[in-house]
This record gives structure tokens, sequence and C-alpha cells, in this order.
């Protein structure tokens, strides 16, 4: 079963999407972006897909690309709640599903009650489901944390440690994370709001404890830097030994007073420099103690698209509303045909 | 929420079930057990609950322990269809919800498609709903298997390993795997069928199959002595280097002629013996590789137990009839309450 797409964002992770969801088979319909540099291009051009004339122009005109018979909205364009809350009501307004891969779509209610309220009661009103998904949140440390209960008959504490490299990010995600800064420098710039380390652990933090019946009494997050010892170098810039390498940020989650979830989340450029293997890692303890890792770690980007795509199947069975990826079955890669060659691809 | 609950079957996992429920406050309100010795026992002193007086007496009158309000049947005889099919539908009768550990029930159009039909309308008919569930099949090689696959943007081929440890079973199971045999005593047992392996690849399979949309042409299936090149030993059994430590069972699907999954389930006594640690490996190979490894192996004992009394809190939710883990959110641990005590117990 193939789906009618709107694409909201056609930055990379849009372009992404967009190969992902037409390899599929899935029609795209309408190409929303505000960037004026990529107007009126074709879909096919800009994300590089089989037929560079494929797929609608671009365009900057959102009530016109919405216009028509509700499809499903796939929204690439921004982190934070505030910024995507409007963009996703205006699709809802239409009619359309919205899934959403904002780091803050997956777990609303944790960046803000009452826009998480105004975006449930809009989804119900028009007959829409909108819901948030990506590899974190929404997959690496929360669902995958979850999935992981699963044969547990008690869980006492959680541990998951997320350790990726940066090294093929710009300017500025390097910069979110205060690579290239002093010691002192780091320190300045998280204060002034610009270091801001991972968006999301509010999120995986919410959506663990709402699925698991935790009633959480606090939530600490630290966020340190990663002080190289050795010489690191990317594309993008180079470190000497005692400048920073990326960003250790941490969070932690404490019920009746004695803590039950601890995330870490080093991000840095080149950590096997210095011998860091990168990994995905979940340490559950309880009646049983599962240890799990992932070696490498979940790549991000490819696994974000991906969990966007995927939840196409999944989406429409729910009710109006706002969905969280805790509602659903696992959101796998559903074939859009059963014949042999189809059924790989 | 707690549940009223039925309890069918009351060996060494009906008694796990017993404990684990109860200490979460769900009322075990009847207990089935067709063993003469434990008739009238009180079910708090078999399964050693806190309270050896607590709970009912065990009975082998089936009607006379199904009657009454709707509950849910917690389900734990026997292994295969044949054997748990006419107990399942008796418990649907009288519309009761039924969760088994039943291998075969995870999936069990895998088994037989008529009993599977049968079980479908018998439970629509009496608005009631029945699900199979536990590590393995249930979880190791299905359920989690289709977590990893999550962030996929296409699956080539999944490979899942499950090396786990028979020492602490007893000689029902150790016979069933071909322990302490010769090698060509293992090769008679195989073609007497008294050497069966694991039970639940079928499952496995056709669960993976039918949430990724994948049209399985063929199963092939290989059972394999594990010849021990050393001396080992269990409570209940020795064995010399040359004879049988256990079962190599591998099942491989295939679509289009070319194989898509491959699952490998050694089971032996000691494996450590011969440098063997236990695991749950699984990886997926697409456009990522996830390599994923969790050391020691998931414990079946425990985890099938938690996994049967954690569904309690999802069957109710799902359409009457027969109800796959793959049509569930995943079955996490439910707390009963979000007091800080009750949520950490």
């Amino acid at each position: 079963m193939t789906s009618e797409i709107i694409l909201f964002g056609v930055g990379a992770m849009g372009q992404r999407i967009a190969r992902l969801a037409s390899g599929r088979g899935h029609r795209i319909r309408a190409a929303i972006d505000m960037d004026p540099a990529k107007r009126g291009v074709p879909l096919g051009r800009l994300a590089g897909l089989a037929d560079p004339l494929a797929g609608p122009a671009i365009t900057s005109d959102v009530e016109q690309a919405l216009r028509g018979a509700p499809a499903t909205v796939l929204h690439a364009t921004a982190s934070f709640l505030r910024d995507v809350a409007g963009e996703i009501e205006i699709c809802l307004t239409h009619g359309h599903d919205v899934i959403s891969i904002a780091e803050e779509m997956s777990c609303p209610q944790a960046a803000s009650a009452s826009i998480a309220t105004r975006l449930e009661a809009t989804a119900k009103r028009h007959d829409a489901r909108v819901m948030g998904t990506g590899v974190n949140p929404g997959f690496a440390m929360d669902i995958l944390v979850l999935a992981l209960t699963v044969p547990c008959g008690r869980v006492d504490h959680i541990h998951a440690t997320r350790t990726n490299d940066l090294s093929d990010f710009g300017p500025t995600v390097l910069h979110s994370q205060g690579v290239g800064l002093t010691p002192e420098g780091f320190e300045k710039a998280l204060q002034a709001g610009k270091v801001v380390g991972h968006v999301g652990f509010g999120q995986s933090i919410a959506l663990i404890a709402r699925h698991l019946g935790w009633s959480v009494d606090s939530v600490n997050e630290t966020r340190e830097p990663i002080i190289s010892s050795v010489a690191r170098e990317t594309p993008h810039l180079r470190i000497v030994p005692g400048e920073v390498a990326g960003c250790r940020h941490c969070a932690s989650a404490h019920v009746g007073g004695r803590e039950v979830l601890r995330l870490e989340h080093p991000q840095q450029i080149r950590p096997e420099a210095e011998g860091q293997e990168t990994s995905d890692h979940i340490r559950i303890t309880g009646d049983q103690t599962i240890d799990m890792r992932i070696t490498p770690e979940i790549a991000g980007g490819a696994g974000t698209a991906a969990a966007a795509v995927n939840a196409l199947a999944y989406l429409g069975h729910a009710p109006a509303g706002l969905v969280h990826l805790t509602d659903l079955p696992l959101t796998s890669p559903r074939m859009t045909t059963t014949s042999p060659r189809g059924a790989m691809r």
C-alpha cells in the first residue's frame, strides 16, 4: 500500500526522505521549502532521484501545496516544538496526517504541555493524526529500551549510552556541541545557550515513563566538554590537545528520590582517536540484567529518514489526535509489494 | 490496573507466572492443573507465594474453574498447538481472554492454518482475544529482530543466533536435544523424532514475514549434534569427549529464491567448557548494517513468565480474535501503580 505524500522541508533530511519514499513507490505530490534558492527546482533534481525531472517543483506557497485530498505530510524542517508547531498545525487544519522528525515532536508534552494539547485538539477536530519519530529521540534511547523491557518482570534501572561520531557534520552541528573551543570557551558558550548538546532527552524520558507507568519526580541534566588529549581533524576543522572534541550530555530521571534512568550521549569528532568505539549500549537491571550493545551505533541520518518513511504504513491505523510511537506496533519497514523483487527493495 | 486471572497449568512456568502476577497485585481466582498430586493444594504453597495459603486451591475441574465473569487465562501447559488448542478453545468459549506461552501459539497459523482459523472464529464469537508470547518464540528471534528494523530503509538479510546453556534443565529437555548421545545415537534419535531441537522457528519466521510483508517461498531446517571435545558435567549428567553436548538447530527462509533470514540456535550444556559465551546476536544487513549483541542471553524461563504477565495490560485493547505480538504496542511491564514504591516493585 503506497501513500500520497507532501514533503515539508527539503534540506538534507528531507532529501533523504524523498529518495527513500519514492524508491518505495510512494507518490510525492508536493514539496515545500522556504529557501528561495530551491524554489521551482524539481524535487528529482534537488534530492537526486533516479529521474531528475521527477516529482513536483519545490514551492514556498504552503497553502497551495496543502490543497487537495488528505495525504500524509512528512515534515523535516527544525528540531524544537516552538519552531515547528505552527507548520504542523497548518497541515492538520487541511486534514493531512503528519509525521515529523522534529526531535521534540516524538513526545511534545515534554517540551510544552499547552502546545501538545493544541496539536492534539487540532488533529482531532480535523480527523487527522500527528506523530514524531527518528533515531534519537524515537528509537535508540527509548523505543529500543522499551523493546528490551518486554521480557522483564521488574525494571529497577535503565542505563543507555549512545556514543557517536560527529566527523561528518558541518560547522552548525559542531558549534552546537562546542567542538574546537577551549574548556573555558565551552563553559561560556554553555552559559550563553550556544552549546546545546543533544535535543530529545526530555522526549526519551517521557516516552519511557509513560509506557512503563513511571511517575518521574525529577530530571537532572549535565553537559560537559570532552577535552581531547590528542590532535583530531575533520574536513571542517582541526583541534589540538586540550581543546574540546565534543559534548558529553547526560540526563537522569528519578522516581521516589531514586535514579531509575540514566541517559548518556557523548558526541564528538573522531572518537577513535582516543580508542573510543561508537555504539549504542543499553543496560537494564531488574529481575534479570539485560546488557545490549550495537556496534557501531545506529546511523542517525539514514535511520531517521527510514523511521519516518516506515511510519507511513502504521499512522493511518491510529485514532485521530496526537500519536506516540509507544501507541503503535513496531514501525518496521513494510514492503509495498509481496513480489520477490519488491519485497527485497 | 490489575486483572482477574485464571491460571491454566501450574508447572514450573505456571508457578513463575503465579509469583510474578500476584507480586504485581493481580488476583488469581482459579488455578487448573491435571496432575492429581497437585489437586487441592493452595496455589500459595505450590508456587511459593509470600503467603502459602494465598490463592485458590489447584483444581482439575476445568469447567468449574472457568465459570464466572470474563477474566484472562494465563495458559502454560505444553508447547505444541495440537496439544493446547482444545484447552484454549474451552477458555474462549467461556468468554475469557487467553495469553498462552505455548511456543506454537505465538503464530499458530505456522503450525496449522485450520486450527488457527478455528481459534480465531471461536474467539470472535465469544468476544474474546487469544495470543501467544514468550522469549523464544515471541521475543529474542522475532520481536527484537523487528524492533531493530525500525530505523532500516531496506532489509536485505537478517541473521539471528541465540546461544544458550541447558545446564539447569532436567532429563526431559536434555533428551529432546540429544545431550549425552553418541553422534550415531543422535542421528537415530533425530530420525525417530526423539531429538526435536527448538520449537518455534516456524512462528518466528512467520511473525517476521507477516510484519515486514515478506512472501516466504521456502524454509529449510537442519539439526546437527554439537559434539564435545572435552568432558562436560551438569547435576543431571556427565558427557565425555566425542559425545553430544547439544543440538545446533538452524532454519533459513527464502524469498524469490534468495535467503533473507537465518536463525541459529545452538543449545547445549556447559558451552563455556569450550569457550562459547552465551548470547543473543542479531545482524541485519540492508541500507545499513545493525549488529546487536546481548551477553549473556536473555533468560528464557524468567523472561517467558514476564512476557506473559506483561501482556495482561495490552491484550484487552486489541479487537476480539487471534492477536499477534506484532499487532500490539511493545508489551513492556506496566506498573500497576504510579506511587514511587509501586512503580519500582
